[in-house]
């Protein structure tokens, strides 16, 4: 296997598009992506394109062909991967397998998802589909319900409180406030958090991430190939990439105060790359409810298990603190557009180690690591990055 | 890049399938795989599926999950690909890339899709979504349309007649009462086809393949592993693996009378191979309609540009034939469960290759091609086959 880099990156901001359309999004991170490459269309062999439910929100399937269709890339393959809330992570691990395999020299990797087309209702059905539909959704558990199940069991067994996960909050606002491509740019207190009215308790509204549209690209080449091509100056190496699995439903897990699955493709990460959890400069990881950082950090070694309620109230999660945690502002506050968060993740890598993270910029990062979380649990896929 | 084989298959019948679920349709092929393959769960070390529209069909996403979990193969990655109609053979690809490149040695392959659970209009709009919703689907453009505006094109520039169009579905139900997976066992007529009522004119109800209920899967191993674990019995290698894209609207393309990006797929496949068309024994190609299958076999070179229609009527693509085309009933008659169709056609491969075929075996049968067409051929897989 080659060694894989990432040599472009391109990102729509965040939001709620009303004026764009789910092609117009992609055209935007694409096009982008590859002017930052520096590379021509012509060199690019194949696409992978991570999106989790447009046939819900928009319609429309086929998305891999579209993307390919979108930036007049045609004939080359182009293929969608869906991982609920993992696609784009699946997809960079599905690019980055086509290129270290030496399959491909050159691949572009997106994510997108388009969710603001539909009712708030019809939303938070089709993301539903992440989880089992037989025995959670079709049941009434909502995504927010089986966040708040996990919550309460970390509550009862670590002593974990609402105002620790509302910590979680705080900080991902406070960094969101310095990246023009999050959704909210608003500080916020704990207090706000408090009172922000139960969605399902004790997760609050203020816990949980936002419905999204937004679109992420990233070039990815074989390191070889970037020396030869003069592309090296920001070349950010994939140094690990692993993927893992759980049962769909939450009801069958060990236990429902841990994400086993990231916890062992962490254990697989850390070993490829040859490092220690204390080895990483920052994380993005899956916030996509609050309690679901404290899970993350804690799957990922950062402190120790029953400890991320408190290790983030001390504020060692902080740009500045032991070990920055969504420098982005994380699915909570830069916002969560479901296929392309995974992507979004390793941008931020990528800018974090090219030191063009800005007023965010974590000083002296040598490794990043991106953890993104399909369902409740069931996917998990883990990358590390160290620059060139 | 290793060589790469199939060493086990399982199916399902294709079928309106009321008293199973899309979970139980996946037990039924995963099992039947792997226990033909004579390994054993642990073995397995990835999981690639393919599946079109399950969102629209079932209001169910994260599919890799579930077929890991409800095969109980978890924690190892678990990765759904969709490419419309070519979700399968998208799977198929890249479980074959996963094996070649080394990341694994042993991967289960999937497809499924679960399409009778929603009425027949909405399953019509959720296989719109192959095509651009956008400039097709929502403005009233279905899928018979789509291909009846290409049938059109054919006749008009080839002469190709109804009459032509009509062998087809009649070659393949004659090939179908053989095939106990089949949806349809029965034989028809020319006349019968011809009276069957249009749907989108000249394609009537029997040019056009079913609604239908179905799960395939394959286990793909490497060449070494597979005579080390003495699977090598029935392995059948993949010898070439292509895919291709081209624009999603068909109002986009050069011209509406062939499939250009089955073209260019053929081509590098056979140039993998290092083969030519008249070398293929038997191929399964995507006869969604019967001008499909017309459009394929001339883009896979086994007649001229323009003379599919007549080089069908004169018998060379039964079996017994020129070339054998679509042995197991093809889409039209053995049925076409979007996301199975692409493994359901590298299955018949498999069995024709290990002379397990019946009464549709091909004799002498060396090499088997399959041709996997996803919307209105925005995506393209051809694979190769030979007998280890």
């Amino acid at each position: 296997m080659r060694s894989v880099s990432i040599v472009g990156a391109g990102l729509t901001r965040f939001s709620e598009h009303w004026s764009l359309s789910f092609k117009e999004l992609i055209a935007e991170a694409g096009v982008k992506a590859i002017h930052d490459s520096g590379l021509a269309r012509k060199d690019i062999q194949a696409v992978y394109g991570g999106c989790m439910a447009s046939g819900r929100f928009i319609g429309q399937e086929h998305i891999g062909a579209l993307i390919a269709d979108q930036l007049g890339l045609n004939p080359i393959p182009a293929t969608r991967l869906e991982a609920a809330c993992a696609s784009g992570g699946v997809a960079l691990r599905n690019g980055y397998m086509a290129v270290a395999s030496g399959m491909h020299d050159i691949v572009a990797v997106g994510g997108i998802e388009k969710m603001t087309e539909v009712s708030t209702e019809d939303a938070g059905f089709a993301l539903g589909g992440a989880g089992d539909q037989e025995t959670e959704l079709f049941m009434g558990a909502s995504f927010p319900a089986l966040y708040a199940l996990m919550a309460r069991a970390h509550m009862q067994k670590f002593g974990t409180t609402e105002e620790q996960l509302a910590a979680v909050a705080v900080k991902n606002h406070k960094n969101a406030e310095h990246n023009e491509y999050a959704q909210f740019r608003n500080e916020i207190t704990i207090d706000q958090v408090m009172n922000s009215g139960y969605i399902a308790s004790p997760l609050k509204l203020l816990d949980c991430s936002p419905i999204s549209d937004g679109a992420a690209a990233v070039i990815l080449c074989a390191a070889d190939v970037a020396k030869k091509m003069k592309m090296a100056d920001k070349a950010v190496e994939i140094i690990a990439s692993a993927q893992t699995s759980d049962t769909l439903a939450l009801a069958q897990r060990k236990n429902l105060w841990e994400t086993a699955s990231a916890k062992i493709a962490a254990e697989q990460a850390y070993k490829q790359a040859g490092i220690k959890p204390s080895d990483v400069s920052f994380a993005e990881v899956h916030d996509c409810f609050t309690i679901a950082e404290i899970m993350a950090i804690e799957a990922l070694g950062f402190c120790k298990q029953g400890e991320g309620g408190k290790f983030t109230e001390q504020g060692n999660t902080r740009i500045g603190g032991k070990i920055p945690v969504n420098t982005s502002g994380g699915l909570k506050a830069c916002g969560h557009p479901v296929g392309a968060t995974g992507i979004k993740q390793a941008i931020e890598a990528y800018w974090q180690l090219n030191n063009m993270a800005g007023k965010r910029q974590v000083k002296g990062a040598e490794i990043g690591l991106t953890h993104n979380v399909g369902g409740s649990g069931a996917t998990a896929v883990i990358h590390l990055y160290r620059k060139m």
